[in-house]
């Protein structure tokens, strides 16, 4: 009798134990979104459609070119509109708010920190994340350090896939947020 | 007898469990702070008051004064002092340290990564913050990504108030620092 | 009986309860690392071994030159060498990228966001950083907010410590990463 109540307090112990909070040993996530957000920079001449500006540069570059040397040296400061699927023009469900810094002189690489702020029928806060985007990678993961509203304290991976660019005007990048810290 | 045994194991689990580290699925904070901070923008003028200053902006526009369109683009570093109560002048506990970038071009929206250093006889470490910060709205949540000292390993919810503001130079902050995770 | 199962419980409990994840009431480190980088400033004469430039300076200064005042306002983005001990030209282990800013008027003080891309035999992964770097202090703590591939999911603290400078052009900083959330 005793060891039966001791297998099934065992089986208790995995099936409880888990969700305070929902963290789990195998990786799996316990919220996953697909997002999408297009990044159009400011370059002199589209300020009606620009949704990102140069603000800092190197010594010798201007803010209206991605400077040469891999862009190292730029700041680029952004409110993207972020959607569900690739078109530009589908249903905008948030903004995705803060900043890339470009910050390797042979090669592209950027140092992202922004916040996916979202607001629609089926979610609603916010999602940030931070580190490092080597952009010439199929894939490449950056932490997602803090969410608030639904996604209040979440933590998780994001893996960013650059999805389609014209030229260093426009960029599309694929996110999927991995959640393995639910709250 | 084993059913009993079963039942004490039970409500020991759920007693036991949430202290390693404490964290509650109720979400009511482990530990809660409320601090003010006071910001005042470099103008040209007041280099002895400023605690800020403007270091990027888009073309066209300089870094003595806010940027028009919503201040997009510009990057205001700070190290703020940091009070527990609305007054300037109320003893310093430590101070507000980092950036924020006015980052939307319709509306105001800033991203915030800054951390609170504090030393006092109270409390003795660091807090960092990081996130979207729309500024217009009463209150906003951003997620406190991290701690050191008497915060160590803390994570949580900030929910932030402008209190005060005086034309585009002062402006100052309440700040509810909620911890959800504390070790 | 039913006394000797709620002990074995009761033991068990404590055994297998923390694992998941692996989080210490104790604070000992679940992993440690020590990285040294290596950060070389841009001066307008030092192009080819520079890692590192002013890309935002405040009103008056300049990008070749840290700017007075204890270099308030200055943005420095940074793609530093990592070595595993305190000399420039030892085998690589990876990358640290990002940017520091002097966010001081009256000391030095620095606001740090960077992320370890480590690519060895040893560790593949990344290890993101934030946090206040009051640079005078011998030690000072910085939050280490996220990682990913042999990091994932990891938080911790890491204690930077100056190991070297020469002039404003060189300096060599020694970090302790003690991560204290493993998965």
């Amino acid at each position: 009798m005793g060891v039966k109540v001791a297998l099934v307090v065992f089986f208790m112990f995995f099936v409880l134990c888990s969700p305070f909070p929902v963290k789990r040993p195998q990786h799996a996530p316990c919220k996953h979104l697909v997002l999408f957000f297009h990044d159009i920079i400011y370059n002199g001449s589209n300020a009606a459609n620009a949704t990102s500006a140069i603000v800092a540069a190197p010594e010798g570059a201007n803010l209206t070119k991605l400077a040469s040397q891999f862009h190292f040296g730029n700041i680029v400061v952004f409110d993207d509109p972020v959607t569900l699927d690739n078109n530009l023009h589908s249903n905008q469900v948030g903004r995705a708010q803060g900043s890339y810094i470009y910050d390797t002189k042979n090669t592209f690489t950027a140092w992202l920190g922004f916040t996916f702020v979202l607001n629609s029928t089926d979610h609603r806060g916010t999602i940030t994340l931070a580190g490092a985007d080597p952009t010439l990678k199929k894939t490449r993961d950056v932490s997602v350090i803090g969410g608030t509203g639904d996604f209040f304290m979440h933590r998780g991976i994001a893996t960013i896939m650059t999805d389609a660019f014209e030229g260093q005007v426009y960029f599309r990048l694929r996110v999927d947020v991995k959640f393995y810290e639910c709250w």
